[in-house]
């Protein structure tokens, strides 16, 4: 891959839109020039990232007794469409294969919007009795949605490359709801591993996902003020299980219908830690999903230079020995062209050797989230850069916090939304009536992201619309 | 999942193809009832086994400096169908989406058959100077292919779920081939981890993979005679660069095509574990790609219950901090159908804890391989087991390649041919010409899987066809 591109990016406060692209493309984390709109190339370092995000996630997954398979991309449409309300919620972004070679199919296909229609299919048959829940089941796969919208790399895509779905069964609607409270701490543990703020809000009755009873969704908030949806966690109840005959033999030698839930997440997790923790010289990443940690630089100088290059050597021996690390010993560039290029792809930690550093056996530690620069020991470097990592996770997480909070408004007075919506994401007392959210959408312009389910209880709080007992602390924003 | 499934399988001498259906079933690899023909669901068990062969082959891919990236799954038509041999080799088994939402597309969409074509189309822009060469990509993806054969699971499917697809850009014709060494190297490491013996044969020039300048196959045979093509390294020398204009600028400033080369395996390799190193009991794993090394089961006895299970979780806390284990200590199932249950899983080694083994504080360990038991004090539990692993792999390895040998002939005379094929493949000198490579295929009523070149070169064998001076021992044979 060519590399000799101008480094410089747009300033991310003045236009992150045009931020965010140029960096994805720089920093070697996605190719936006596939020829169908909305799908994009992973380039080995983007994947490489993403691959940790996922780690975390199916460590996670795994550790909490969810076991990973793999269900087929195609569906047919016989399948799909049994259920009205999923099938109507995603009629307008389906995939259709209607022909296989030179030949025309009887029945049409579908690729998976996602999985749960057919895994359903395929569940009547694995679950019999009581004895065979709860069940808890997942899959990392690409699903296939023609986003109507305009479509954003990573953000609003056509082929979403890594969905993690989770699919569960449970004989109770008690124990869905248990799995539910399970689903919103994964993801929560998820995202704080990912150093991204958030909130969790409920989607209105009249808003959640296709065929769902009721949906939980994970949010944070870009800056350019537009809220992104980082995950949802959705309980289906028996609705599904009705419409795909899913049942169980209870204990009592009854029939029962199953109840069910489904979370997921995709690579919108990475782009929030793109958006949220990036700077105008890059990315900025979480040591622990960085590919690599810590990156080497010789400086040369004229008299030393074999010196220079062979204590280089000498640190990166150390240093690689604890920390996944490079050496980056090229002759052909200067390092300042080095530096800006580890800085774009958000390299933690720089150890730089040069004049000063060999002659004191010492070297120079820098950091990439506040670029401030340390001189150690060398007989400290590991323990060193340890500690900084560490440093770096929590600085990240600190200034993540304040920015999230720079970027969200809490108001008791209509009038301030529009303004506040043009670089925030506004909470407000909510009453919960359905009239009351839709006076405050039209104020606002946009939807209800959803709301804090009885944050308000016991606060005295009046509803923003009505004037009303207000109980529930509602969100709305601008959205991706 | 239901369990309580007759566990017995058909003998696989006998009717191989049953016996293979059957235990992808029982020993929860698979499920078949997939409502569309040729793709299966894979189940928790099955995933966490293909998974562990997969890694083998990432750490091969990136040991041997392969970077990991993602295309998308869909192909316009256009990019598609530029090079006229390949999309005649695929015309017959491409998906088409034609349609999206409730709209019909003015180009139709291909799902990836296998992806060369998209990625040379996006190369063309990564690749500017010969700085820029040798690069290797590979992705791990499905790939869609409409088999027009009878579909078998595993072996000839309608969706490949694990496609392991590298594909690299090389300055020189010189370069590539040195690749496809390095191809050819990569998959025979790999299946030497996988204890599966193979030939490697490189395929007659009028057979090649569309589009080719020339390919290697790793060839290994199933219980049933048929050959089982493992693994396929490809040359396309710069046929393909022509077509997508996948230019360089050499040192010299002079502008010239890049040499190509892609190599692909799938989950056939798991396929031909199952099939090569199984048995009538089931599945016998490699220790390495068995995600469960050590099953512990408690065998109650009416005095010293308690003892006994107490005992087997003091064998397993020990067993567990070095091997990946299972203590089954489920009460509501007998040992007898524990056994079964976890020998045609191929988990390959069992600890058996019973009232002689508490009185003596030893354990007996069951060796799924050859069904042996020996009796080990506890304290040397951890070290016998790490013998009995590399002896299990040695085992395994040893009865495969005899296994293998009894499945392939060499042959002098064409009349012996017809009578041998039905249980074996069968090679013989060839001078190589294709008549008389035409000539022998005729006399088999199968085609040419391939030759080894110059095997035998000064040997002075005689082609089985013509009589003149043979250097090349040719492969004939059924086929999946």
């Amino acid at each position: 891959m060519s590399e000799k591109k101008a480094y410089e990016l747009t300033e991310k406060e003045i236009d992150f839109s045009r931020w965010f692209d140029e960096l994805l493309f720089k920093a070697e984390i996605l190719d936006d020039r596939y020829p169908v709109k909305g799908m994009y190339v992973w380039l080995p370092y983007g994947y490489s990232i993403m691959e940790n995000i996922m780690n975390i996630m199916e460590r996670l997954m795994r550790e909490t007794g969810h076991k990973r398979v793999y269900f087929p991309s195609i569906v047919p449409e016989s399948v799909l469409s049994r259920e009205f309300n999923f099938i109507k919620g995603f009629q307008n972004t389906i995939y259709w294969i209607t022909r296989v070679g030179l030949t025309d199919l009887n029945e049409r296909l579908a690729l998976r919007p996602t999985s749960e229609a057919i895994m359903y299919e395929i569940l009547s048959r694995w679950i019999k009795s009581y004895a065979d829940l709860p069940l808890r089941i997942y899959q990392v796969v690409p699903v296939y949605r023609y986003e109507t919208k305009a479509t954003r790399p990573m953000l609003r895509v056509r082929e979403i490359a890594f969905f993690k779905e989770g699919h569960t069964f449970h004989a109770t609607f008690e124990e869905a709801e248990e799995q539910i409270k399970l689903g919103v701490e994964i993801y929560k543990r998820f995202y704080d591993e990912l150093l991204i703020p958030y909130i969790v809000v409920k989607t209105p009755p009249w808003d959640t996902f296709p065929g769902a009873h009721y949906n939980y969704d994970l949010i944070t908030v870009m800056p350019d003020g537009k809220a992104l949806e980082l995950g949802s966690v959705i309980n289906f109840g028996d609705l599904f299980a009705k419409t795909y005959n899913l049942q169980y033999v209870d204990r009592d030698g009854s029939k029962k219908y199953v109840n069910t839930t489904s979370f997921g997440i995709s690579e919108r997790s990475f782009a929030a830690v793109i958006g949220i923790l990036g700077d105008n010289k890059g990315l900025r990443l979480p040591p622990k999903i960085s590919p690599i940690k810590v990156v080497i630089v010789p400086i040369p100088a004229k008299e030393h230079e074999r010196e220079i290059e062979e204590y280089a050597r000498e640190v990166y021996r150390v240093v690689s020995s604890s920390f996944s690390s490079v050496l980056d010993d090229r002759e052909d560039e200067k390092p300042g062209y080095k530096f800006y290029k580890w800085e774009i792809k958000g390299i933690p930690v720089r150890v730089e050797v040069g004049e000063k550093e060999l002659k004191d056996r010492t070297v120079t530690l820098f950091r990439r989230d506040t670029g401030d620069r340390v001189m150690v020991r060398f007989e400290e470097i590991n323990a060193r850069i340890e500690e900084l990592l560490r440093d770096i996770e929590e600085n990240l997480r600190r200034e993540a916090l304040e920015y999230f909070r720079s970027r969200i408004a809490y108001i008791e007075d209509k009038k301030a939304i529009k303004e506040l919506l043009e670089k925030k994401i506004v909470s407000f007392p909510w009453c919960g009536k359905k009239e009351c959210a839709l006076d405050v959408e039209e104020a606002a312009g946009y939807s209800l992201l959803g709301y804090e389910e009885n944050k308000l209880e016991g606060e005295n709080k009046k509803c923003i619309s009505c004037g009303e007992k207000a109980v529930h602390l509602a969100w709305v924003g601008r959205s991706y």
